[in-house]
């Protein structure tokens, strides 16, 4: 019951500050004694703060504002992309307060050697955080793999990395300091969740290389039975088509993925060994600049990648009927190639009921979603049980 | 929370019976004189039966055993199919015990006709019903089409019928029998879940004419966000395959459904207008009579519907990640032969985490499950609030 209680006066703070302690008994339905004393204790466990006397306009003290602190508590993200690494770490009113991303190509590499690589960027990012008066109390790694609801720790298959059974302990240097890995699909969803306030039920779709989705259903992230929902990226689109690096034929990926978009756009040598990489820099940059510019190859790749990602897009509407489909990641910067295909693909596809275009929209924090949410993770769990924390 | 606890003791009667009002008391943990009340009450309202004494053995009074009624309260359920009608009277303890199936081609006839023909075998199963003594309390119809969240009473759309926006109360003869439409796949998948108590999470689907699915999620019928979940029969397997009924190209329909399979068959005549219809009959039983034989274009048949239902359902297990995959209907009385081609699909195409070939598997009660679920729904409606029940 009290850590109830604390979660909804940190909850009305984070709402409505600044708030003084009267405010906050009026807006939980509490006595002023007992707010107080849920408040002396989220001060204590570093997760408000309150301001000097601040003149409120009415009889009586003053009141003294009340906010989530944005000091001390703090959750750190972590990502390890095909080509890129990454680290945020975010202060308990959601704020990314670090944000770190380092080109990386970790696909094939061992997972130890880039499980090492994550961990020394982690505690860069940590240290960074110290200094801005941060703590850190949780960690939790997005990676571009499926991670069953259990056992815990465990990156049951990550085919662009190469992963196979990656149990995260086993190669993380500290044992203080070992995230959670989270599905980055999932955590991306979760990041729009937070800080969109989208449809209550929705599918969202985020791609780096390969592509992955997370379902949303009444507003509560849906796993799946043991944690494997939303691997749109492996759903059949062209039976017959080319083999997918998961084994199977036609998969959404071998369109759709970026390594496929690169191909077909000629912008990397076809036949190359390993995986496609255009030189130096950042392949969702240049496709974009290239469309951008008109270059023909480029358009065409996206439109076909646009209609491929209808075509499983239709399949999802068709199983779950969600209010809304949002494209994230890689996806939500190229949404003006993609959008007009996407949608027609859709609207033909989509007949048996109805269906509005609009209701596919681009996630508006494109590929900082996995990374955040990551981070977030861990913010909402204190949010919603502040005694996770330590006693001051 | 008299409600709740009348609740409790007809369950307790349900899952136990027979059992004494104090066998009833010690299960719900209530006194044995606020047992006594709420007994009485079920009694008034018809939902529980007290028998004569019986010797229970133990100390003190002979109980009286309690029974859930197999009189009284009932549920109707309507099944208007492509080429049938169906209506069943469920007694309380869930027993069919009005059963009735008639042939009839309903495909492309007008709305008001069907439903005032399905409105006669209503009347007719009711007052087979009364005869046995029991009253009917709710009416439910199974359509094959989709019945949006709200209006209430509207089906949206069901192509294998060529129903579009049919608000049963403008067309049934009586206001005030006018049952509540339900998409038919999904009870099918209720009285799969009531009946055969299957994994928590699962994909039931179910074939007729047309093919529906439903997805139950964490033991709750998942409708979609505005009521269209589960539209299988109409996600792409062959994008540029046939045109479909619902207007778009290479459904599954277009593979599996009952008039692709019995064409590629041979047991329609190719190009002949209308639905196909082999002649009088059966046509499931038609098939399965062929497919035992031996008939090589039957088997063919089956084996390409198998395949195109696996690439289906992969998208159905990549996106939901279901715990299982049940064939039902139609489906159901053909699975000697659709299994091993929809097993070999998955099996090459869930690659990317485990999926075990036994997780599909096809539901005991066949064709009956749509009708029997139309049936229960409002016995479980009961059951969970018997103060719907009149006070006798």
């Amino acid at each position: 019951m009290r850590r109830r209680n604390l979660a909804l006066v940190l909850g009305a703070a984070a709402e409505h500050s600044p708030l003084s302690r009267a405010d906050v008994a009026g807006r939980v339905g509490l006595t002023r004694a007992a707010v107080s004393s849920l408040v002396d204790e989220l001060i204590g466990r570093g997760a408000l703060t309150e301001a000097a006397a601040t003149a409120s306009g009415r009889v009586g003290r003053p009141g003294r504002a009340l906010t989530v602190s944005d000091h001390g508590p703090a959750g750190l993200g972590l990502e390890i992309g095909v080509t890129h690494l990454g680290a945020c770490v975010a202060d308990l009113r959601g704020e990314p307060r670090v944000w770190r991303r380092v080109d990386q190509a970790n696909a094939g590499r061992p997972a130890g050697q880039v499980l090492a690589e994550a961990a020394a960027l982690a505690a860069e990012a940590q240290a960074e955080a110290e200094a801005l008066g941060l703590r850190v109390e949780g960690r939790v790694l997005a990676v571009p793999g499926v991670v069953p609801n259990g056992p815990a720790g465990l990156v049951e298959r990550a085919p662009n990395l190469g992963w196979c059974g990656v149990r995260l302990a086993d190669h993380w240097p500290d044992p203080e300091t070992v995230p959670e890995p989270e599905n980055e699909a999932d955590l991306g969803a979760l990041a729009e969740l937070w800080n969109a306030e989208p449809a209550e039920t929705f599918v969202h779709v985020s791609a780096e290389a390969g592509i992955g989705a997370a379902l949303v259903i009444e507003g509560r992230l849906f796993r799946g039975a043991r944690g494997f929902a939303g691997e749109l990226g492996h759903i059949p689109v062209h039976p017959d088509g080319p083999e997918c690096v998961c084994g199977a034929r036609g998969c959404l990926e071998q369109y759709a993925g970026q390594e496929a978009v690169l191909r077909a756009a000629g912008l990397v040598q076809p036949g190359a060994g390993g995986p496609a990489q255009p030189g130096a820099g950042d392949a969702v940059a240049l496709l974009a600049e290239r469309a951008a510019a008109g270059h023909a190859p480029t358009l065409a790749a996206l439109d076909r990648a646009g209609r491929a990602l209808g075509l499983a897009l239709t399949s999802a509407v068709q199983l779950v009927d969600p209010d809304g489909l949002v494209l994230g990641g890689a996806y939500a910067e190229l949404a003006d190639w993609l959008l007009p295909s996407v949608r027609a693909e859709l609207a033909a596809r989509v007949t048996v009921r109805p269906w509005d275009p609009e209701a596919l929209r681009p996630s508006g924090l494109g590929r900082r979603g996995p990374l955040l949410g990551a981070a977030l993770t861990t913010v909402r769990r204190i949010m919603a049980d502040p005694t996770l924390l330590p006693v001051g």
